[in-house]
């Protein structure tokens, strides 16, 4: 009968303070990206087993959560397979879940459509320090436009969120895929071989330019390589580089307009993970955490191999847990937070006594307080020092009188 | 590579209309359980086996999403069983969860302790109109309060929501399954026989005294049946039947300083399905909706049995699937929406016009409007009775000059 009291492995309870924090963040986004037009919409956690795997979560693919068949459906009777015993998973993204609801539900919604998504991904990860086989992913996207306005409304609306978060002198990274697979043109590579290059050139930030030539040396030749690479090097005119491509009008825009304290800074070596992309894709750089804490790009053929119905698509995923964690980790108190009175009545207390008691504590409610009623214990410096600590600042005692 | 646009079988996509109601209401049950002193807090969707399966879940448990080992540990090679290649599975309610949270957190948590869980569940259920297999629960549980405060702040603060959302005139039916147990002794039935007893007697609602009085004879001696149903005639004596509850001072208190427009009724034949109740349990019935949109009770066993240390507790789920669908049928209109403007822009816009467009656009997000740019579409009075239904007010047209 005994419980088994922690979580499953790699997933977590989250406790209130945590939990304040969380829901302020998640109101905040809300009330910021509804400014900037976006509609928040959802998706069951459950998918179709077939959707979940069809190529389109690259690695995540491997880390499904699979759900038994029930009923009759389900035969252990004779040895069997995974796809034989399920039906479905737990869902490891948004934007798979965003093409299905996109395709089915089209004719019901606005061209072009800005969805907003905040929900649990599942992930069976290798447990790891802060990384949890259940997080929370928060995605907004612009389905149906195909000009690079969706660009920079993804870009100041996500950095309005982290502007009023506080956060400082980040950099917003970005590339086009069409830049990248250009320069790679250029060199020669044969088109065969360009996720392989760039997954190498994704290295440039930890192992540096003497790294990825040494790397791209092992399978190409010289002659590749160095042309290659010399487009990267210091003293490269990226001008000349974004040419042909919107970036120059979104830096320039998203520069002008944008409400937070950040930089866009145009890197040519920015790859980002899924070879969905085909535009312009973005990254948010933070000094304080070494890595991305967000980022996203337009994928204009997705949607259109789900659904035959071609429709252009931008996103911009911010990083949900490390945003959290940055500002736990940085003490932030949420603001607003109502003042928290608690009521301790003593034990046996006359109906017409109890009534007045909460008569008084519903007008404190009325008023904007916190209140919480509970019986005076025997230990009652214990418990007063328990409600301080919970944040409650001030005490009322009542007694039968 | 076709996708299934369907959700998966008796889930749904929830479109940004019904969103924008769920998600007022969610913020309306926050801010209204934060003035009585309650705490958000989250578990993982995802439990153990072992633990769902528990017993604590009754019927829930035969409707369990189960979810495959993974790796080595899934053997399928040889005929197997459900137990032996599922070692989790998705949580049927909000209920267990927080025995177990309780259980693995009581020392980094005051006591009493005030807990609210907004989360989904999952049922294997049938579909059926109107029931879904993914659906929200909105719990309210006070853990470590053996008093009848408890249930006094719980029904306050569930009803202060409801009359914050305008609904009038429902009744919150209370009984004690101390008292349900009292009659039952006091006509005759052995104690093994309560739980079938009170089964029949559920159904008093849809077939009746006499209903009941028959389905009762099917299976005990009219010595017993008769003095046990007088008990529930016309006449029969509350305050005499309620002597020793705690329920006067539960009904009086609430009645003397509820905020919205109910009447607290005690009902000697409500049950409630759940065994684990051990004192006072109510339900809100609501004649706009046949039957009930909520309900809880007192569970004061359920914690020990998983901890091994008796824990009080009392807990109050209100029915948001139903209150959202009675909302929806009403034609709820979100209060406080933002004013929305939509910014039509000319294709081809030289950048500093542009800029402009997007700084304009700034300034109006800045005093609280909700602004949304897209390019101006070649079928524009198309584009314009589009944006009209999706509730945008005002139409501005930017073009290159």
């Amino acid at each position: 009968m005994a419980l088994k009291k922690k979580p499953v492995n790699g997933m977590k309870d989250i406790l209130p303070a945590e939990m304040a924090v969380r829901m302020y963040v998640i109101g905040l986004i809300r009330e910021t990206y509804d400014a900037f037009g976006f509609s928040s919409i959802e998706t069951p956690a459950v998918e179709h087993i077939g959707n979940l795997l069809s190529k389109q979560g690259g690695e995540n693919e491997k880390l499904i959560f699979k759900i038994l068949k029930r009923g009759e459906k389900l035969d252990l009777s004779q040895p069997t397979t995974e796809d034989a015993v399920t039906d479905s998973g737990l869902r490891y993204d948004l934007t798979l879940p965003l093409s299905r609801y996109y395709a089915n539900h089209a004719n019901e919604l606005p061209s072009p459509f800005k969805a907003l998504q905040i929900g649990s991904v599942w992930r069976a990860d290798r447990p790891q320090r802060g990384r949890y086989r259940q997080f929370t992913q928060c995605d907004i996207d612009i389905l149906g436009d195909p000009t690079y306005l969706a660009e920079i409304e993804l870009i100041l609306a996500t950095t309005t969120v982290l502007g009023k978060l506080d956060f400082h002198n980040f950099t917003i990274r970005i590339n086009d895929r069409k830049i990248l697979k250009g320069m790679a043109a250029k060199a020669g590579f044969a088109e065969s071989d360009y996720d392989k290059v760039f997954i190498i050139l994704d290295k440039m930030d930890k192992i540096g330019l003497e790294g990825v030539r040494a790397e791209l040396l092992e399978s190409y030749p010289e002659e590749i390589v160095t042309p290659y690479l010399a487009q990267f090097e210091e003293g490269a005119d990226p001008a000349a580089l974004m040419e042909g491509s919107p970036l120059p009008q979104i830096i320039s825009t998203v520069e002008a307009t944008k409400t937070a304290d950040f930089k866009v800074k145009f890197d040519p070596t920015l790859v980002r993970g899924m070879s969905y992309y085909t535009g312009p894709i973005f990254e948010i750089a933070m000094d304080e955490f070494g890595g991305s804490v967000g980022g996203g790009g337009r994928y204009d053929e997705m949607i259109g191999k789900f659904t035959g119905q071609q429709t252009p698509a931008v996103g911009f995923s911010i990083g949900f847990e490390r945003i959290i964690m940055l500002l736990l980790e940085r003490g932030f108190k949420v603001p607003g937070a109502r003042e928290k009175i608690a009521f301790l009545v003593e034990k046996k207390m006359p109906d017409e006594r109890l009534t007045e008691v909460f008569e008084e504590a519903q007008k404190e409610r009325a008023q904007g307080k916190a209140v919480a009623i509970s019986i005076m214990k025997k230990n009652k410096k214990f418990q007063k020092d328990q409600l301080a600590a919970e944040g409650y600042t001030e005490i009322r005692e009542f007694f039968a009188k």
